[in-house]
């Protein structure tokens, strides 16, 4: 569309909102032109819906007029995946901010798209309920943004990612219907699973405004156990042990000897000292129990090699130790280095090998190379450190990442465990999706967005 | 499609597969007109293929030439969803019945469609993993049937159901064209949620050849709990102190006082004597835990108006237990009345209310009610149950069934929560799925199979 038109376009849009609900000021753009990635582009209007029904007018708008609209969370993706690539409207959901509903008997929450994670987690504790999937950006991202891209975290090995507590949807189709697939039940089989089409999708198949999510009971009591070992292999034994001994831990996260040596030097831990990888397993459930399965658990991850161990009962002993985990992403930034995150998932079986491939990366690409993440799941994050003060540094990070996604699917693994595709992946898109899987992507996407104003621009 | 024109199509079809791999016999078409449901449709001719290539080749074939395929596996279903409604070709995944892998370090299985449920459990057990999905028909019914509806079962409470463990599929779309959407990673975020899509879809989509399937590592322990009540609103009052414990049992039961009642006299049990209700609550998990926790779950349970507590620990004494609620279909076959069973979910709160309703149900149409299911998740099969040698019964019976769907959808439950629409609950799918939603159906439907031959005359 010609600047001009478009112009008067938004203009007319304007006045079919309340005000305040389509902004168009220079700051408000550039407010809502990212997220955690690196790529920006300006969008030509930023719409801040208060209601369900806004929503559906700027898509029945947008929808008539051909106009982009890239939705928006809260703006924590780490792929691009909200930038508006096209230009159009940013389509925010910040304002859809309210727990409608925590029901204690029926095990459920409703809640709008701009509700952070943290909040809702927050509201159903206090109530002894549980909704479990954990991305580490928990406090600042939101519901909205955890569906389009089906966020995981630790839990999700024992409990399962967004998409598994995605009851039922109210969502806004590219031309402005509003339908709401799925229900408040816990089992549903009326129909397709058009409710979980639309996680995962990345804002490329509608608009999400509020959702019907799963609670759980509350487990009443967790425990921790961080294992310090000399090689990375006796970490992968200790994760075999654990799940052979018949045990499906809560959270079961390793980190390679890279991080630590980094975390080392942030915390001054002397317990990391000489640890070429480091194990963390959580349990939850009945005090009782978590206390005898944790003692399993050591005695399972008690290998020859192993250099500490470090247990954790209750919850507040439990978030020492998860601190050391969090303090990864903060070490690796103390190198100077910029950290390219890169959420793979290979099959199981292949972390040791993923730790030598990675290391075998940075021979060969000058690049260091720091994994870290689900290891009970396969879901590493493989950190490519570039120094963007060398000449280039985006070429061989390029060529890196190219050598990490070709093995990486060699194995049977995949490109994205739990950040999407967005831009960061959507060069590798092509390589790791067959054309046949491709050509079914678009045929699904042309159904539902036909005139493609959906977060133009992205991998389909 | 003519006669003769089909006809010669057939034989022509028949030259292009390997010899039996397309049956035209009449014992071969009466042997794949139905499932366990009544209805029932001749097809034209029977596909019985070896591999996916045969599965390619009828598919192709089928949309080039127009003729409806309605895919089946082991044909155990409960609503008709394989009845060949419009004739054309019945395509059986029977013989595509191999379990290709059982991975212990990825904790994977890829299994062909045909596999039966139970040979696929027995294969990874003994491998010390669990595949926990368990529809009450597992012995008979296959994986392709159990991704076709979306099977449940009591232990996916705890567990999710079928779509939590399909990791990827090989699929065949509608014009022959072969897909594997999906990888065998626990986890993967690459582009739209494809295999799953599959998943429920009751063969209107493609036909699924191939899973890849997740696996956990195998419970070494189960306990369980049966307890007796003197009412239903005891028994309702007793699962929400489980809960309220912060217990997530693997399966939680209940039976009403009809079921109880044809039970009790089926099979001569004098603890049943004076129950309206009954609960059975499984746990699984380490031994100590479960012994623990079982001890807990018998406390919260126990409550005034309790007629009878019965322990089992251990996998046999469990069986044991497990073994009256298996009679429960016996015992309501016993009394010469033909059950509907209908597999509602309503939100769990509301389980005292349905119970009440059904007592309702039975005096408004003067036809007995029983209850019984999966109580955790609000998924109770309500049997209505005719005497077809009564005039009118089928009016009756579905003037009951429009007043039970009516009340159903009322409080935000579903029609169905793990048998699927097919046939059998084709007329009330209008009442449950709005028509923007039945629109967002039927673009999805045209979108995999633009020409409509896939299972023709069902719930799209």
């Amino acid at each position: 569309m010609r600047t001009d038109r478009l112009a008067s376009a938004l203009t007319d849009l304007k006045s079919r909102l309340k005000p305040g609900e389509l902004r168009l000021d220079a700051r408000t753009l550039a407010a809502h032109a990212g997220d955690r990635w690196f790529a920006s582009h300006l969008p030509d209007a930023v719409a801040l819906p208060r209601s369900t029904a806004a929503v559906s007018t700027v898509l029945r708008f947008a929808h008539e007029n051909r106009i982009p609209v890239t939705a928006r969370g809260a703006g924590h993706g780490y792929v691009g995946g909200c930038v508006p690539q096209q230009g159009g409207i940013a389509l925010s959901l910040a304002r859809l901010n309210r727990i409608k509903e925590v029901h204690e008997g029926d095990f459920v929450a409703v809640v709008q798209s701009g509700v952070r994670t943290q909040a809702l987690q927050d509201a159903v504790e206090a109530r002894h309920l549980f909704y479990p999937p954990d991305p580490a950006s928990r406090a600042d991202c939101s519901i909205g943004g955890n569906i389009a891209t089906n966020a995981g975290g630790p839990r999700c090995l024992k409990y399962g990612v967004t998409r598994d507590y995605v009851l039922g949807l109210e969502a806004v189709l590219a031309d402005g219907t509003v339908v709401r697939p799925g229900s408040r039940t816990h089992k549903n089989k009326t129909g397709f699973e058009l409710a979980r089409l639309f996680v995962g999708s990345e804002g490329l198949l509608g608009v999400v405004t509020e959702a019907t999510l799963k609670l759980l009971p509350l487990p009443p009591y967790r425990g921790c156990l961080a294992v310090g070992y000399d090689a990375a292999p006796v970490a992968a034994a200790a994760i075999n042990a654990v799940f052979a001994a018949g045990i499906l831990p809560c959270a079961l996260e390793v980190a390679d000897g890279f991080t630590l040596a980094a975390a080392r030097k942030r915390t001054g831990s002397r317990q990391l000292e000489g640890c070429e990888a480091m194990i963390i397993v959580e349990l939850d459930g009945q005090e009782r129990s978590v206390r005898a399965e944790l003692r399993a658990v050591e005695q399972a991850a008690r290998l020859p090699g192993t250099r500490f161990v470090q247990r954790a009962l209750g919850a507040e002993a439990c978030e020492r130790v998860w601190q050391v985990r969090r303090e990864f992403s903060y070490s690796l930034r103390d190198t100077g280095l910029t950290k390219l995150n890169e959420d793979i998932a290979v099959p199981r079986s292949r972390l040791v090998d993923l730790f030598e491939f990675a290391q075998g990366l940075q021979q060969r690409h000058g690049l260091p190379v720091a994994c870290f993440g689900h290891a009970g799941d396969g879901n590493i994050h493989v950190n490519v450190m570039v120094d963007e003060t060398q000449p280039g540094w985006r070429e061989r990070s390029e060529a890196a990442l190219d050598d990490l996604f070709g093995q990486v699917i060699a194995w049977g693994g995949v490109i994205t465990g739990e950040h999407g595709v967005g831009l960061a992946k959507k060069r590798w898109f092509p390589l790791a999706v067959s054309p046949e899987l491709r050509t079914l992507h678009r045929a699904v996407k042309r159904a539902l967005d036909p005139r493609g104003i959906l977060n133009p621009g992205k991998f389909v």
